[in-house]
This record gives C-alpha cells, sequence and structure tokens, in this order.
C-alpha cells in the first residue's frame, strides 16, 4: 500500500445519535464509544484508513465539544485537521468546510469521506476500494460513492439507483454511472428496489477531487457555492467570526439533497468491504464475540440456561439466567433491559424521558 | 393493648441468606435490607412487637457485625439487648442465650422468639395472637409455638403435626397439642401433609416462660442442658471470654432440632396473620405494589408493553421494553436478570461465583 500525497481523508465525527442508549448520549454519540471493538468507532476508522493517508491529512468534522475529544481519541492527528463547526447544520455545511480546508492545500486534492459510525470488517479490500476510487476520482470529472449491495429491503437507508452497463473501470474495479439518488423507501419500493438488484444502499461515503466539487457546487447547487466562496475566504483570512458567519447563514442540508441528487456525472462503486451501519444494539449481536448459545457479554458474566443474549455491563458482574432475545445495557445511571426485536423503541423512551422533563438521561 | 411487663422478644437477627443476591451479601442478609418496606426487615420486626413490648424488652440475637448494625437500625433499645453470639451455632445456642439474659431478670418472664426476615402482613391480628400466645405460656407448663396455615405442598419448610382436638383456649385462640416436628419432606410427603389438613409448617416463631424453657431443656435436652448453666453463670459473671469458651464446646443445632422435637407438652396455634417467609425474589412479585400488567419496579423507570417484572434498582433509572416474568437486581457491582421461575438458581450462581474465586461478589 503506498500513502498517495494527494489523499486527504476526512472523518465526519459530528451527529448524535440516541439508538444506543443508554451508553450514548447527546454527549457521547456511538461515534465516541467502543461499539465494536475495544477502541471507539472513531479512533477504529482513523486506523482503517491510516494505511493509506499518513496523520497529517486526516481530518476530522464535528461540533467544538466532540472536537475536544476528538483530540484526545486521535492524538496523532494534527490539532488543525480538527475541524470545528460553528454550528451543526447537516451534512453539507460540514463537507464544504472540509474540502474548501483541502482545496487551499491542494486544489487537485482527492477528498475521502469517511463516516465514523460504521462498523468495515474487511479492511483489505477496503483500501482497496479506496485506492481505486480515489483513481477514479483522478481520472474522471466526477463525484463518486460508494453503494452497498442490499441485504434485505431495508426502509431505513437511501437507496442509489445505478446503470450497469458502461462501468468505467480504475485499478480492476468497475465504476458505475448513477441514475438516481433515493430517500428512504416505503416497505412497498424497498422490496421492489430489493428485487430489482439494481439499487445500492447509500452508504455516505464519498470520494472526489477538491476541484471537481468545487467546479460540481457551481453547476449543479448555485444556491450553495456562494457558500463555498465564503468559506474558502474565512479560512484564508483565518477567521472564526467570518466562518460561523457563513455556517449561521447556510441551510442545513445533507449533501446528498445538496449536491449528489443534482449533480450529474456521479460514479457509484459496490462497497463489499464488510460494511454495517451497526444502526441498534440487535445489530451488534451479529458482530460481538458470541458464546456457543449465541450470547454476546461485554464485561465479567455468569451465564445459564440463555442464549442469544447481547449484554454491555464492563467493569461489573452480571448473571443471566434463563433468558432470550434481550438486550441489557446497564450504565453509571440507567440501565436497559429491552426484547431484542424491540430495540429501536429505545427512541420512544427517550421522547417519554423528554416529556417528563428528565434531561439528566438523554 | 397493654404492654405486659413480663413479655421479652427476642429478635433473631443472625443468620447469611444469599437468597437475594446480589442485594444481599454475606455481610448485608435480608433482614438488614428493605426488601418489603422502606425500611429493613429488622426494623419491621421490631416496630410490629413494640406496641407490647417497649424497646427495654426488646432483644437481639446475632453476631458481633451484625449487631453493629443492629445498634444503628435500632437506636431505641439499649445497647445492653443487642445480644452478640461469640461464634455462630445455629439458632438453639442463640435462644439458650437469649433466654438465659431474660432469666436472669425475670424467671417467669415470656420469651416472644421473632424471626427477623419474615413478612406479617395482618399485624392487629399478629398482635392478638401473641398475647394469647403469653397468656397460655404463663398458664401452661409448655413451649409454644406459631404453625403457618400451609397454601401448598411446599419441599421447602418444616412441617408440624398437630392434634385438633382438646385445644386449649387462650384470649378466645385455639393451642393444638404437637404430634410431632417434621422436617423438610420430600414432594410426595409435602403433599400427603398438605392434604390431610393435619400439618402446619414451621414459622420458626416460639413463645415460652424462661422457667419453663429451663425446665424443658433438663429433662427433654439434658445434654444441652450444662451449656444452660455455664451460660446462666457466665451472664451472670459478665464474662464475655466465659460465654465464648461455651460457645466453642456448645453443638451447632437448631432449637427445632435440640428441643422442640423432643419436649413434650409443646402447644401450636395457627398463624394467620399474613406471614410470608420471603424466601425469593419471585415472592417480592407478590408483596410489592404493582402496576396494572404486575410489574413491581423500585426506582425510577420507564416500562413499556412488559408483564410480571420484578426490579430492583432504586436511585437509578430503568428502562424495561417488551419484558415478561423476569427478575431484574442491579447493585453498586453486579447485575442480576433472571427468569422469575428459576430464581433459586441464584444460589448455583454463587457456587460458580466461589469456585471461580470472585469472593468479592459474594
Amino acid at each position: 500500500m503506498t500513502k498517495k500525497s494527494d489523499i486527504h481523508a476526512v472523518i465526519m465525527a459530528g451527529g448524535s445519535g440516541t439508538r444506543f442508549w443508554p451508553l450514548s448520549r447527546r454527549r457521547t454519540p456511538k461515534q465516541f464509544l467502543p461499539m465494536v471493538s475495544d477502541r471507539t468507532m472513531v479512533e477504529e476508522t482513523a486506523r482503517r484508513i491510516r494505511p493509506l493517508v499518513p496523520n497529517e491529512r486526516i481530518y476530522t468534522i464535528a461540533n467544538g465539544a466532540q472536537t475536544r475529544i476528538l483530540r484526545r481519541l486521535l492524538p496523532g492527528v494534527p490539532a488543525r485537521n480538527l475541524l470545528a463547526e460553528p454550528k451543526g447544520k447537516n451534512t453539507a455545511p460540514s463537507l464544504i468546510l472540509a474540502t474548501a480546508w483541502v482545496y487551499l492545500k491542494n486544489q487537485e486534492g482527492v477528498v475521502v469521506v469517511l463516516p465514523s459510525d460504521h462498523l468495515i470488517t474487511d479492511n483489505a479490500a477496503f483500501l482497496k476500494k479506496i485506492e481505486a476510487a480515489a483513481a477514479a476520482a483522478r481520472g474522471e470529472d466526477a463525484l463518486i460513492t460508494f453503494g452497498i449491495p442490499p441485504t434485505f429491503p431495508s426502509t431505513g437507508f437511501g437507496y442509489i439507483h445505478y446503470r450497469k452497463g458502461g462501468a468505467r473501470m480504475y485499478a480492476g474495479e468497475p465504476f458505475f454511472g448513477v441514475k438516481a439518488f433515493k430517500e428512504k423507501p416505503s416497505q412497498e419500493i424497498a422490496r421492489s428496489f430489493f428485487r430489482s438488484g439494481d439499487y445500492f444502499w447509500n452508504s455516505g461515503m464519498f470520494i472526489w477531487r477538491a476541484s471537481v466539487f468545487a467546479r460540481k457546487m457551481e453547476r449543479f447547487a448555485p444556491d450553495f457555492f456562494p457558500y463555498w466562496r465564503r468559506m474558502l475566504e474565512a479560512l484564508k483570512a483565518g477567521s472564526r467570526a467570518r466562518l460561523a458567519a457563513v455556517f449561521e447563514d447556510i441551510p442545513a442540508l445533507s449533501i446528498d439533497y445538496a449536491l449528489m441528487e443534482k449533480a450529474g456525472g456521479v460514479l457509484v462503486s459496490e462497497g463489499n468491504f464488510g460494511w454495517s451501519d451497526v444502526g441498534a444494539w440487535s445489530a451488534l449481536a451479529e458482530i460481538w464475540a458470541r458464546d456457543g448459545a449465541g450470547n454476546a457479554v461485554k464485561g465479567d458474566s455468569v451465564v445459564l440456561d440463555s442464549r442469544n443474549v447481547l449484554c454491555y455491563n464492563p467493569g461489573k458482574l452480571t448473571v443471566l439466567v434463563g433468558l432470550q432475545d434481550l438486550v441489557i445495557v446497564d450504565t453509571k445511571d440507567a440501565l436497559l433491559v429491552c426484547r431484542m426485536d424491540l430495540d429501536q423503541k429505545v427512541k420512544e423512551v427517550l421522547e417519554i424521558l423528554k416529556k417528563k422533563g428528565k434531561k439528566e438521561y438523554l
């Protein structure tokens, strides 16, 4: 693996999830937690890309408080690379800021956008794909993304409709033309997407040359282009106040909605590298090491007559007797015991807590 | 209710249970825990008898460490009444000591022996029975006990075979002659006891005059009688060392085995005052306040789609989703989640922990 000097990795470390409550809270979303290994997911994301990209060209984008956490988690990454959004405004503003920062260093630099809350199990395949995508980004006047081959008709992901014929080849990997980005579908539509074989899940991973990003924005997202210019100027001037002013004004839209869906010439490659969005506690039952009865327990434990129990309770003893299909999560101030297939109800619980005024648990 | 000056209540506060693990531990058995109310069971036991017996005639018997806890829990009881066994040796030595202590004050004093790990829900009926039993103890040359009308063919209790005819009446209450004390029976024998209607469960509650206890011991437990005399002498001399020496020598037997089973003229009265031995977590499901779906949760909670769940987790938030028939107990260092009907397996768990050398959890 060669470290190509034009690849810049932007780790998206913002966002606040609630699906891993009570472990994840407003201030510690899952990317800052050791959900799939002993390291936080942000650390895993940085480790994963390092064979291709040195710390000096790894960037993060998150809010101010999260950036302080990132400084601790990623001590090798230069502090100036830890970009703090003045205000949380969805992914389009974040990625305009991060890409502008790269643009100022190297207009032809390749930006690899990596969400930090996903699991990738086949690192070698992942790095090979990134190298191929970087080659495609260099060779094409195109924004590039990875699509995940769907394993079931999910209504929880956006979809990418792609053209099977006429793929462009880079480093032996096909890059397909994108026909359309589709929002999260209904169950019926999800089924038809799944059956057709013409759709990927939208992974939220992107690769582009900074200059191509700028040109695409100018042409396909003219409403956003002025903010790109203002950010570039604020960064050149080193003015936090001006950057904050842009973030006040810029609409809070996702990069999919603001640019990808509108841009011509988007290419997609298959993200067949063991991807999982680790969307809820039950997803971890597939990921954590399990005993012969399918129990995955983090922490000291005695387990009797139980199967398919996922338990997170490090630093304490857990005793499970006669259980089946449960998620159990114990933290300092809250305990969750939940039937495995109802783990999405945690959202409902948080609504109830909010209504009760119990903000300390959110 | 008059406070008869001859009634002395001896609260049995020793013993170490494991059935309420992880809440109960070697050092804090259930009598020192608020299992059925906001007060510990020892405090409840003292409160229950106080309408009849002032603090000055309430005694406790327990080991040294437990006695220090009792001093805190029962501040009104004179410190000299908190009797510390030099060594844990089952109930016969404890009750010989406590009765000897009363004997020295008042040979004809009535001793009421109260276990501190039982629940009694009908206090008025209980006090009425105690008054009647005290009258019987004064009027008869007999050891007296309460028998609990069995509600199912339990193999977990000893039984008392009683004679229905020829009951002696005191304060309108019948006191039946005891034919035999029976050890915990097999399932088959338990069924025949239950069907016959001639058996009570052995409650472990006793009432006797100190002088009668001494005479019965001399006659029916001649092996034990010398220890009675030595204890009296040690107490008279105020010699801890001599008391300790008796406890070194005395056999570790239950009062049932050492005396009650052998003594003639034992009387039993029906303990129909809402007794429960609170024998395991699942027993509390019948005792604690429950919501409409049968969930009993101690502590702040959000409960969705769950029924018949018993949860003890005060001071923390508990969220239960989609559960049924579970016991959940969360403490500082250990969490138990157990199918309701398997709560007796906690003993097995403790054996495993012991074998693993994890003594900190016992």
